[in-house]
């Protein structure tokens, strides 16, 4: 019964799956299959690791070089140096969608998250982003909490319906939504306007930086416009969760009442 | 070292406190302390059972009934039968704050949870009651999470701040916030009004139902107003602390915008 492909792909769960050995991590990198992360021997040499190495790059894949004895274990099957972890979050790319939303008369919203690192965070974040209909979630690629079975969860499944694109670089992501036009806003409790003084009737992309940190300095910095929530109390700030949830309300709203104006 | 104090009280952690044996449970039930919930042996008869289980009425504290076998244990001390956690949160009575409220010029929100059952919930909850400056938050005694240390922990500290009422009658507590003036507010799915087109500038209590179950019907058909958050998506709900700290926000931007005009 244990086929080759058991061997090789072993379901840890629902919505995860295991790809073991060289010639399936390999085979469904090249068919642009969806793979999370790319584990692999800190001592692999050659062309295989080239090979590996430069897919993962143009892909924008994690590839996590590491010490023999800390390879990821499921099952006894050789794993010859490499394993990928596929995931069903299915990732997309800002270029795909944008053009995709013009064209069938959507007026989009874009949530881009910077180093939000909690699972549970994350879930509930895509959550509010479904039941608002947030157009797609833009995530950091290193500074995001994974998107597994966990997070899946919290979201009461709406990481598999919301578009999600993980990416290296937040800020060129910014500026593509720029010149397509887009207004993106900041959120910083140093903000000058409240988001209820600001107009997010079209094209917006809302940036949420981590609980207590905000945004990255960085990224901040090369940022020009900023709204902020009323907050009140002595707590720094909301939960992230419940910040993003309160964005989403207000542009929604703005959008049903100006349309039933 | 061992003092009878040492036996009888022992830190659990930063927020919670064991009492152990008749005498010290006796005491702190008689000063009016913080006590969160007796365990009894259910065995136990006479004048002691009478007594403590008469005090936790009065004082709405839950008192466990448990075999013998099932007594919580921290320590080798004689519980003699009985055992008390004491917790940090401080519960308020809405009689208290009601009129103090009313005295200082304080325009009141008081968030009613009706069976909100996860601590992560209970605790982002709070925080948004801090943040947006709810005047207390009333829950159930059976039907609601127990405010412990991971709940004070998600809180971010808001359990220790914003007041706590903890009742055995929902209903009854609504009908003393009408009867002081507030409007009460069911949210619902199902409601007609959106809660931007409802008035929320005077003394409000909302309600909130669990996820996906919403308020008790018991309690829902005795309630005359309702409000809802405009929702989109699949997915049938909010996550309960993002729906809350939706309507925290709606409440106090309606009042500053009030207040500024």
């Amino acid at each position: 019964m244990h086929s080759f492909t058991l061997i090789n792909e072993i379901k840890l769960g629902k919505q995860t799956t295991l790809l073991i050995g060289r010639k399936p991590v390999l085979d469904s990198l090249k068919a642009g299959k969806n793979i999370d992360s790319v584990y692999m021997w800190n001592n692999l040499r050659g062309p295989y690791e080239v090979e590996v190495r430069k897919l993962c790059s143009e892909r924008e894949i994690p590839l996590k070089k590491i010490p023999v004895e800390r390879m990821p274990k499921h099952t006894n099957a050789n794993t010859q140096g490499v394993v990928a972890y596929m995931s069903l979050v299915q990732y997309q790319k800002l270029d795909d969608l944008i053009p995709f939303w013009f064209e069938n008369g959507i007026n989009p919203i874009v949530l881009i998250l910077d180093g939000i690192t909690d699972v549970r965070n994350i879930g509930a974040i895509a959550r509010s982003a479904e039941v608002f209909q947030a157009s797609a979630i833009v995530v950091h690629l290193r500074k995001t909490a994974q998107l597994n079975e966990k997070a899946i969860k919290s979201s009461a499944g709406a990481l598999l319906d919301v578009p999600v694109c993980r990416v290296t670089d937040l800020q060129a992501e910014i500026k593509k939504l720029e010149d397509y036009g887009f207004e993106v806003f900041g959120t910083s409790l140093q903000a000058e306007k409240f988001i209820y003084e600001t107009d997010l009737k079209n094209p917006v992309g809302i940036v949420m930086g981590a609980e207590g940190e905000g945004i990255n300095p960085d990224l901040e910095r090369k940022m020009s416009q900023f709204v902020k929530i009323p907050q009140f109390g002595k707590i720094d700030s909301l939960n992230v969760s419940v910040a993003c949830g309160v964005v989403l309300y207000e542009i929604q709203k703005q959008r049903k009442i100006d349309s039933n104006e």
